[in-house]
């Protein structure tokens, strides 16, 4: 049996030992929701980054720029953080660089593993099937809010450890606390990722459709991998 | 209504605002378990040290010292870290200086708060009781292991939210997961804390009664309070 570790925020990540290991990247509302729906749509890769500022050097050379702050899109910015954003045919075959916070720390903090990997629920069949293939010891690793710990990544944790648990072994309390709120959830993810308390800082703009899109199940058989500061697909 | 939160390790305090509030601090394997049986039977005062040397400087100074490092106890130290050895009769109204790393720095990283007191499985319905009174913003902090997350520190913060429930709303992520955590598991509390990853690493040492004893339920209706380096009761 492989190992399967769940890191609950990028301020934990020091306790890992990342070396050899395949790290799936997960920040569901809404950034790595966003990577793979947009790399689903023939979006040709994406450049994370973690500010604003970064964002609009990239605007300079021509690029699609990406981002939200406090749940609304970036002033001057093309894109902000829907999903339903990136269905467009425009992008196709272009570059995206998009800013996102939580997500970007929780890339950038994975650097050191032998993979770095973009899951959501959106890939989870795919990124399950991807990682039964690579035969290799896996550590979750959620973006969380701020550094906090958040509700929808951690069941995503316990989502993917449930998919592949056939030959990954759950290592660590983190990871066995997130398989429990995967299962005492599993009926009604939907209703759980919409009682967080990132839901509901986003409810006030109005996003329910793009939070429901989010918690759909294995839309995409894509994964999106993180290399040379940006991601395309494998 | 009030709030509850719920820090689950060390390491993660940074994010919480202290001020005002009164903090709840647990290490159920197994320094407040200890913490609570030693003052229940009788012991003054316990002073909480990071390290052996600073235990040993207590000696000196003609207090008992206690603690473990890797499940065993201290060479020279008077007592391990078992609650047992706690029920002792030669310790009524003496001072006992303990080293434990986990639980010093969760207690040491609470120092800001309104009121720091200390948790444990065998003092739940008195602390409940008491914050019932009180009517203060919580905030549950797990001393966790080694900076990481643990199962049956979380599980004691589940527990402690059903409580308090009729005054005090989860605020937070990390207390919502905790409240679920608990009622997952709350029909085989004993079963789920034995799987925890402290409980294997300690299972080596033959200390399942110990283990047993921590998840014990309100045996003692005693609040310990931390106050100018020291735990007395209030």
């Amino acid at each position: 049996m492989k190992t399967v570790e769940v890191c609950l925020t990028p301020d934990l990540i020091q306790h890992f030992s990342l070396k050899g290991k395949m790290v799936i990247v997960v920040d569901i509302f809404r950034a790595t929701s966003c990577i793979v729906t947009g790399l689903a749509y023939g979006v040709n890769a994406i450049y994370p980054v973690a500010t604003v500022e970064e964002c609009k050097a990239f605007k300079k050379k021509g690029m699609i720029i990406a981002g939200e702050r406090g749940g609304e899109k970036v002033d001057g910015f093309d894109v902000g953080n829907s999903p339903y954003e990136y269905m467009n045919d425009e992008f196709q075959g272009k570059n995206i660089a998009v800013t996102t916070t939580n997500g970007t720390q929780a890339i950038l903090k994975s650097i050191g593993a032998d993979q770095i990997l973009i899951g959501a629920f959106l890939n989870l069949r795919a990124m399950a099937d991807y990682i039964l293939d690579m035969n290799k010891n896996v550590i979750i690793h959620c973006a969380g809010w701020k550094g906090m710990v958040n509700i929808e990544d951690t069941l995503f944790a316990g989502a993917l450890i449930n998919e592949i648990k056939a030959t990954h072994q759950p290592s660590g309390d983190s990871a066995f606390m997130a398989g429990d709120l995967y299962h005492f959830h599993h009926m009604d993810l939907l209703h759980a990722a919409h009682n967080s308390s990132h839901a509901k800082r986003l409810a006030a703009f109005g996003i329910e459709k793009d939070l429901d899109f989010c918690m759909e199940m294995s839309l995409y058989s894509i994964i999106p991998s993180y290399e040379e500061k940006k991601i395309t697909l494998l």
